[in-house]
């Protein structure tokens, strides 16, 4: 799990964003994934008030730096990446998946200060600001439509960058994989047997067959691997119904 | 990779989503990762139609179907589930993270329709609409902000399963968890109706609370994992109960 410190390592970096409702999902995104460091560099100056005074705005906001130029808002950084469709580009830099990209960001982060770059919302990043940067990423989406919401695309790496560190996530997972009590073989048993009960009452099971009904429906039962708990309300519900069917054929 | 047929059998399902920028936004999302069926369900009127006519609208758009139930969009699935926050609620199904989530709906995709449902801006999903779930999903967001937006969080659900990785773990979890020719939404609902009847015709329900428990039996009977014969077997037996109980009570 990254710590504080790492988190407030990493910098997100919006280059002439011109949509307020973006710069404040960016914000909503980081605070989820718990980064905390946002820079803007030449904000549409509206926007970015508007972003700041907007309802439920966060302190991320309120904090965030702002910027005359890529090369103040990354010049303390010792990583600077961007993330690029990078089809149609030159490339001269690197190129990497996020999955990859964001397990360097991470180790990076243990030490050194990063900052990736999110262009505007119609022109992306130009050149020269890219040219700021070590490596670029590649979010990796359909070919037919490799153009991403700015909120989305900040979110999905951010997402990533946190993933796989999160090992409190994977406790989570391993408790949530360990199966549930199960309930034991008498239980199962006594709902196979109210069940079959109610079966004949209701004729739906015929006497000329019953034991091999009553195998199969034995069978039936365990298929359903009930949990401990749940075969207790199944038990109660049974009783109830068997209880029913005997007070009205009386 | 996902094949176009794996990508189509992923529904992504909105719940009386009343923002048409997020509804675009989801629209958009399911676009980068090439996905296509977009169902809505009790969508504000308005809301749609704006997204509908918005610029660069997509053909998701233009092909999304409309429901007025929950248990109408998801009818002709096998799996559903939900993403929630998960922390106040009470919960009755399985909750799994994100990325053994998303592993398990892939492997599912191979052959059976899977829902996602996704809750309103505000409220989210109600109790009622998890019912129908056969698992729930939790984005590993921080403790202090764990509200995510709506088209963030759709983008990163659809990112994740788009994701390559962890196949082989997958199909494991798959073996372990799901039965081999899972029942559909439908199947599993008129299963859920016939016991309901059958419990309020045995007194087990009081109409008082009819609500809460037909959602609880609801969940009880997801939680079961039936396979699509043994679903067909169960429905007869309580057609069979049901019938008994009806022709002695008149």
């Amino acid at each position: 799990m990254l710590s504080p410190e790492e988190l407030d390592r990493l910098n997100v970096v919006l280059v002439a964003t011109r949509n307020p409702l973006n710069i404040g999902a960016v914000a909503r995104a980081m605070s989820n994934f718990g980064f905390r460091r946002l820079r803007l560099v030449k904000p549409y100056e509206l926007a970015y008030r508007e972003a700041r005074s907007a309802v439920g705005a966060s302190e991320i906001l309120a904090s965030a730096e702002e910027y005359g130029s890529v090369a103040d808002a990354v010049a303390d950084c010792t990583l600077v990446l961007a993330t690029t469709a990078a089809r149609g580009r030159e490339q001269r830099q690197p190129l990497r998946m996020l999955t990859a990209g964001a397990a360097l960001i991470r180790s990076h982060m243990k030490s050194g200060r990063v900052a990736i770059l999110f262009g505007s919302e119609k022109r992306g990043l130009a050149n020269e600001d890219i040219s700021y940067c070590h490596w670029l990423m590649r979010i990796p989406t359909s070919e037919l439509n490799v153009s991403m919401n700015l909120g989305q695309a900040v979110a999905i790496c951010l997402y990533e960058i946190a993933r796989e560190s999160n090992n409190i996530a994977a406790e989570d997972q391993r408790r949530q994989f360990e199966p549930a009590q199960p309930s034991t073989a008498d239980k199962l048993e006594r709902i196979t047997s109210e069940l079959f009960e109610i079966l004949c009452a209701s004729g739906y099971v015929n006497s000329a067959a019953a034991a091999s009904s009553q195998q199969k429906l034995r069978c039936l039962v365990r298929r359903l691997n009930l949990r401990a708990a749940d075969a207790e309300t199944w038990l109660g519900m049974l009783r109830q119904i068997a209880w029913k069917l005997r007070l009205r054929s009386e």
